[in-house]
């Protein structure tokens, strides 16, 4: 087994859990946020940097490594780990979400995607084989199931058409999947449908992984509908394997997902905010870009005890994004991402002493979005 | 007195030395290179990466925080230091060299220079009193005088008439430089002309600074040129005053100078060549975004020792620069500082144990630029 999931404890008052998920680059404390380095890189951070803030795991992307620089070269320079000096876990989504978001799309087939490179228009072809034999490639140790992901609103016949052949995928990913150093996350889709989820936990539990993500919410849905996604399907999951909320969130959304059970998040939020020059704070986000904060000479959030908040201003990093300094965009990532590894933090702290309730809502009570 | 200047040791080969110098905030060991922060930040840079590397003073450029964010906001803060949270030495220009290069240049009479502003158009002016009290509200340790650094080639009339009132500016410079904790450094023009250059130190020591630098130069002179006005120029200035070659430059011009008795550097170029993918190496510089080193798995400089050579490979930052990735940058700058920061220390080591000529025949016998 490449990974092992270890429940730690069930918040009394909520479906919210805390667990160590262990892997061969290390442990993890969940619930966890995963900072996404698409390619082979947070935005603007050093490894050591993602360390100070108390990141265990990152996220990159299949797809973007796989066009660029491609995942032969990376196996040559020893896997991802050691080609971007980053020797905690990683995880690899599979590619589907960005053949699907990101390039022009020619055709699914049940083979495979057909599709052209975002870069350079080049004809290209993804399929739940070369998915795994890129992640391979890649070494990380976990390793996402080629699926779709459909957008929101989608056909219902189409989703569940969709669905079907996401559980044949799986299953072919799996069969595929022959390094045992790395563990295969089944992802469950089936839209807003609890019909659909049903059917789609039911099959992925029949193939069986060592987790599952829950694939197709934060695709342009109400946050009320997300939520009621994960009511009526977290609770069909196994208890003890790791649940894994994709492409989520903001600050809210995670403390929501902790709420209903889910262990592991990933989001380009933090890092994409922050280089528009906005920044959460314990009292809602802020964009200190904005000319009010010209003469603030306060901390980002005077709540926060971060490097960036001991040493710098409102005022400083506003000049910094005014001259286009690329310190701006670093200081403002670093503090973004402190500011959800506390969050998350903090939560599992709630959670272990069954006051999960009570940290949600003093948060809630500052925090203005 | 501001600064206090030790001359440590005189090379017995050559004109090259070994000196402290004391500032307000720390020791400063010469000969020295001192990183460019144009904006109240090295690029790229934070200050600790700064002291990491052995940065031990830095520049900064009063006619971009004159404009941007404006020296008034910089005191309010605390001053620069505080601004920009460096603790160490740092000594400021006169906004004279910008104003004359950035700048939309209107009139030079002899109260001062009109000119507007390259970021928004809008009519300026600056004069010696005016650059005394924006260096004094940003509260630089060395603070250096207000001058005009004509072009290569200049008219030798032009010159002379030059210098002239860049005496006079001198003079007023020294008067409006009331800040005791601050030291006033005086500028030697002339360009290339041996008896203007003469003029130019007889008036600037009858004035009378705690150091003194050379301007006008590589500003478009061959290199032989200018190390021929450094030969005329360096052994009519005063042994125990630091000497200070303004916005010099290359590892070689770096050694060239060493070799004549300069003890102070500045130069965007490792921080600006470090954008565009090129890093100095022992063997000389290389363009790290080239698709040669696509898949070099090599460290940019063999020989170096630095964070980024020890973690990472040509073919990743590479890939850095070709995403257009910030890290690129990082690592990039990074290492162009350390290598320059390095060879001064290695110059210091020589001249302590008179071996000056053989350090710079050994780093020439690699170093083919």
């Amino acid at each position: 087994m490449a990974i092992e999931f270890q429940l730690l404890y069930k918040e009394k008052n909520t479906a919210a859990r805390a667990g160590k998920l262990s892997t061969p680059h290390g442990q993890v404390d969940t619930p966890i946020f995963m900072p996404v380095g698409t390619q082979a890189t947070v935005k603007s951070m050093t490894p050591e940097e993602l360390k100070d803030i108390g990141a265990q795991i990152i996220l990159s992307n299949t797809y973007h490594l796989y066009l660029r620089p491609g995942s032969e070269l990376i196996a040559e320079a020893g896997g991802l780990h050691k080609f971007m000096n980053w020797d905690r876990p990683i995880l690899t989504d599979s590619g589907g979400f960005q053949v699907f978001s990101l390039s022009e799309l020619n055709e699914i087939t049940e083979e495979g995607v057909y599709f052209r490179s975002h870069i350079d228009g080049k004809k290209m072809f993804l399929s739940p084989e070369i998915s795994m034999e890129v992640q391979m490639e890649l070494g990380s140790d976990i390793v996402m199931a080629f699926d779709e992901c459909p957008p929101y609103p989608a056909d219902y016949d189409y989703l569940a058409r969709s669905l079907e052949r996401t559980i044949r995928w799986a299953r072919r990913c799996k069969a595929a999947m022959t390094n045992e150093n790395q563990a295969l996350f089944g992802i469950i889709q089936g839209g807003v449908h609890e019909d659909l989820r049903r059917i789609s936990v039911e099959a992925m539990l029949e193939i069986g992984f060592p987790g599952y993500a829950i694939g197709g919410l934060s695709v342009g849905e109400p946050n009320e509908i997300m939520y009621e996604v994960l009511e009526f399907t977290v609770p069909l999951m196994p208890e003890d394997k790791p649940r894994y909320l994709m492409g989520v969130g903001t600050p809210e959304d995670l403390l929501e997902g902790v709420m209903r059970g889910i262990d592991m998040f990933d989001c380009v939020m933090p890092t994409r905010i922050a280089r528009h020059g906005a920044v959460y704070t314990s009292r809602g986000r802020l964009t200190v870009r904005n000319g009010k904060y010209t003469r603030d000479f306060t901390p980002l959030d005077p709540d926060c005890d971060c490097y960036v908040c001991r040493n710098y201003t409102r005022a400083y990093i506003r000049h910094l994004f005014n001259r286009k300094e690329i310190l701006g965009v670093r200081l403002a990532t670093y503090h973004n991402l402190y500011f959800l590894q506390k969050l998350m933090e903090k939560a599992r702290e709630a959670i272990m002493t069954d006051s999960f309730l009570e940290f949600r809502d003093s948060f809630y009570a500052k925090y203005k979005d």
